[in-house]
C-alpha cells in the first residue's frame, strides 16, 4: 500500500466529528517533526488547532486544511463502516476521504518528499490545520490568522485542501470564493382577529411588497471571476397557526452571496433603502459571514496550473463559485489562496470516498507546486 | 334574588368547557318540561344538543344558543373563580355570564312569562341548543339543522343569543354575519444551496409577487349591510432554519371574510386566476366555513327593535361585523336570524360579567319580541 493511502486511512479511523481533532493532529504532528517542522498546537475553547512550520525564511508556502469531518448519519445507510476506511474497486471509503483526510495525507506525504528531494530548499513550508472548518469556524484558522497576524507572521501562498475537482483530479481549483451576507428580518405589525382588520397591521400584507423587489433587484453583473451577486430569502415566518388570527410579526432570514463588485455595506445600505422605500416598521439584525477574495494572476496561480498539467495533462478551471471556506480568514492577510483537493462528488454525503489514484496524483501535483515554488 | 340571575348563577356554576355540556341542558329541560314543551336530546359524537319545542303549528319562533364556554385560562389570574357566579358592584361576574348563559337565562324566564300570560299563543315556541359553538361547530346546530331538514321541521324566526350589544344592552343586533372562506396554500419550489442557486428555485421569491396582489386586491365595495370583503394571510412558513439552504416548499393560509356582493366561488376563481398569471406551482386546499347570512327587513326585525326600544327607549343598530356565529347554520334553511343578546366587553377574557339589570332588561326584550310575533 502507498504511503497516502495508508496515511489516509490511518486519519479516516479517527472519528473527528467536528469539533473533535480525535488525535488526528497528533498524527500530523508526529509525522512533520520527522520532516523537521516546529509544531505549534493552538487551542481555542473547544478547537484545537495547529501551526507547524520548517523554516524561518520568506517566502512562506502554507498547507491549509481541516482534520474534521461531518458526521455520518444513521451508519446503517453505509455500504462500508463511515469511521472504517476500507478499499472497494479503486475507492477508498470512510467518512472524510474526499473532505478533506485525503489531501492532508497528500499534502504530508508531498511534503516529505520535497524536503527530502530539497533539503536546500528556500523559503519555508508551512501547515495551519483546524477541527472546526465544517462547525461554527470561530475558533478555528480565523484565530490561528490573528495570532499570527498579532505577531506578523505572514503567508505568500497557500493551497487550500478543500475538495475543488468535479469529475477529474485537478479540473476545477477555487482561486477565490462570493461573499456571504445575512439579515434577520423582523416585520412588526398589530396582532388581531381576521374578522376585526381595522383593527389590525398585518405584516406580511406590508412586508410581501418589499421582499418582491428584493428578490427582483439586479444587484451587480458579477465580473471574470464572480456570478452576480445572488440573494435569497432562506425561512419566512408568521403567524400562529390559528386561521383566523392576523399575526403580530413577520420574520424573514435573507443571505447574500456577494462578488467583489460590491461590498457588504453597500448592500446593507442598498436593501435598508428598500425596506424603507416600504414605509415598514421593522428591525434587521445583519451577520457579515465572510469578504469575498480572489487570488487573481500571480506565482501560485501560475504554479498550480502548471502542476496539475505536467501531472494530469489537464487544463485546470479557475472557478469562484460553491460556498465559503477557511481561505476566506487567510486571503485578507494579503496571501495568495487557491484552493486544490479531491472530486467533491459524494462529500457531505453517506459513502464518501475518493479514487485511490486521484489521492496519488493529488500528492504528485503538491509535490510540483512546491518544487515551482521552493525548489 | 330574581328568577333570571338565579337561573343564571346555576348556569355559570355548571363547567360546561367546550364540548361538555354538564347537565346544563337537563337543567333546561326541566324548566322547559314545566313550560309544555317536548324535549328531544340529540347527541353526535361528543356534543349534546337540545331541540325543545312547544306547539305543532306554524309559524315557529327559535331561540337558539350554546351551553359551552371558553376556557378560563388561569383562575388565579381571575377576581372570582370563574365558576362560582358571584354578584359583585351590580355585575354578575363567572365564566359565561356574557358568552352566553345570561341569555339562556334569560330565554327561559321570558318564555315562562309569555306562556303563563298568552297560554293560547299561535305558532310555535322552540330552542335550539347546543354545547359546541365555541369549538368545532361540527355536531352542534349544524347537525341539528340537517336533523330538522330532513324532517321538513322549519324555523321562521330565530333569535340567536350572541353578546351582541357594544356598551348598553339592544344598542346592537347581528341581522347578519360575513361569510367565510380559508384556502392552504402550498408553493412549491426546488430545495437546494444558497451558493447554487441557479440548481434551485426559490418558492419565496416566486410567490411573493402574488401574495403582495393577493393582498392589494380590491375583492368588492360591500353594500348597505356589509363592509367590503377582506383578505387577510394568517400563517406564512418556509426554510429548515438553516440560513444557507433555499427551502422547497412555502406554505401560506389565509382567510377571506366575504361579503354578501361575492360568493365563495367568486372569490375561489379570482384567486386561483392570480396564482396563474404569476406561473406559479402551487396547490391550495379550500375551506369553506360558512355563507354570509343578512335577514334583511321582515317580521323579526321590526319586532326586535320595536321590543327594544320599548324596554330601553333605545334605537338599535343593525350590524354584519365581527366573527362566525351559529346563524350560518340556521338562516340557509330560510329562517329570519337576528342575534341579540349582551354587552360582549368581557368575552373570552378574564373577569367575565354581565350587568344584572341588562339580563333582567334582556328577559324583558324576549318577552316582548314574542309578544308581538306569536301573541
Amino acid at each position: 500500500m502507498s504511503e497516502v493511502i495508508a496515511l489516509a486511512k490511518a486519519l479516516i479511523n479517527r472519528k473527528s466529528v467536528t469539533p473533535e481533532d480525535a488525535g488526528c493532529q497528533l498524527m500530523m504532528q508526529q509525522w512533520l517533526s520527522a520532516a523537521g517542522f516546529t509544531n505549534e498546537t493552538m487551542v481555542f475553547d473547544d478547537t484545537t488547532n495547529l501551526w507547524a512550520r520548517k523554516g524561518t525564511a520568506g517566502p512562506v508556502f502554507c498547507f491549509a486544511g481541516h482534520t474534521d469531518v461531518v458526521p455520518s448519519g444513521p451508519e446503517a445507510d453505509w455500504q462500508t463502516p463511515p469511521f472504517e476506511a476500507t478499499e472497494k474497486e479503486g475507492f477508498l471509503h470512510g467518512r472524510g476521504a474526499a473532505d478533506m483526510k485525503g489531501s492532508l495525507a497528500a499534502m504530508l506525504t508531498a511534503t516529505t518528499r520535497f524536503v527530502a528531494d530539497y533539503p536546500d530548499h528556500k523559503g519555508s513550508i508551512a501547515f495551519l490545520i483546524t477541527s472546526d472548518e465544517e462547525g461554527p469556524f470561530i475558533n478555528g484558522t480565523t484565530r490561528v490568522i490573528d495570532t499570527l497576524e498579532a505577531r506578523n507572521e505572514k503567508i505568500d501562498w497557500c493551497i487550500v485542501g478543500e475538495p475543488s475537482s468535479t469529475s477529474s483530479i485537478g479540473d476545477v481549483v477555487k482561486n477565490g470564493r462570493r461573499g456571504s451576507l445575512t439579515a434577520d428580518i423582523t416585520f412588526k405589525g398589530i396582532q388581531g382577529h381576521v374578522a376585526y382588520p381595522h383593527l389590525a397591521k398585518n405584516p406580511v400584507h406590508a412586508a410581501t411588497p418589499a421582499l418582491a423587489e428584493l428578490a427582483q433587484t439586479h444587484w451587480d453583473n458579477g465580473n471574470a471571476y464572480f456570478p452576480p451577486t445572488s440573494f435569497q430569502i432562506s425561512n419566512i415566518h408568521a403567524g400562529t397557526g390559528a386561521g383566523n388570527v392576523i399575526p403580530g410579526a413577520l420574520q424573514v432570514c435573507c443571505n447574500f452571496r456577494f462578488s467583489t463588485e460590491v461590498t457588504d455595506q453597500q448592500l446593507i445600505t442598498r436593501t435598508e433603502a428598500i425596506l424603507q422605500t416600504h414605509e415598514l416598521d421593522y428591525e434587521v439584525k445583519w451577520t457579515f459571514n465572510g469578504q469575498p477574495f480572489l487570488t487573481d494572476a500571480g506565482e501560485l496561480v501560475t504554479a498550480t496550473q502548471s502542476a496539475i498539467n505536467q501531472v494530469t495533462g489537464r487544463a485546470t478551471e479557475l472557478s469562484t463559485a460553491g460556498g465559503t471556506s477557511d481561505g476566506r480568514f487567510i486571503a485578507p492577510t494579503g496571501a495568495q489562496v487557491v484552493e486544490l483537493g479531491p472530486v467533491n462528488a459524494t462529500i457531505h454525503k453517506v459513502d464518501e470516498k475518493v479514487r485511490m489514484s486521484d489521492l496519488q496524483a493529488l500528492e504528485d501535483i503538491y509535490y510540483q507546486i512546491l518544487v515551482r515554488l521552493l525548489a
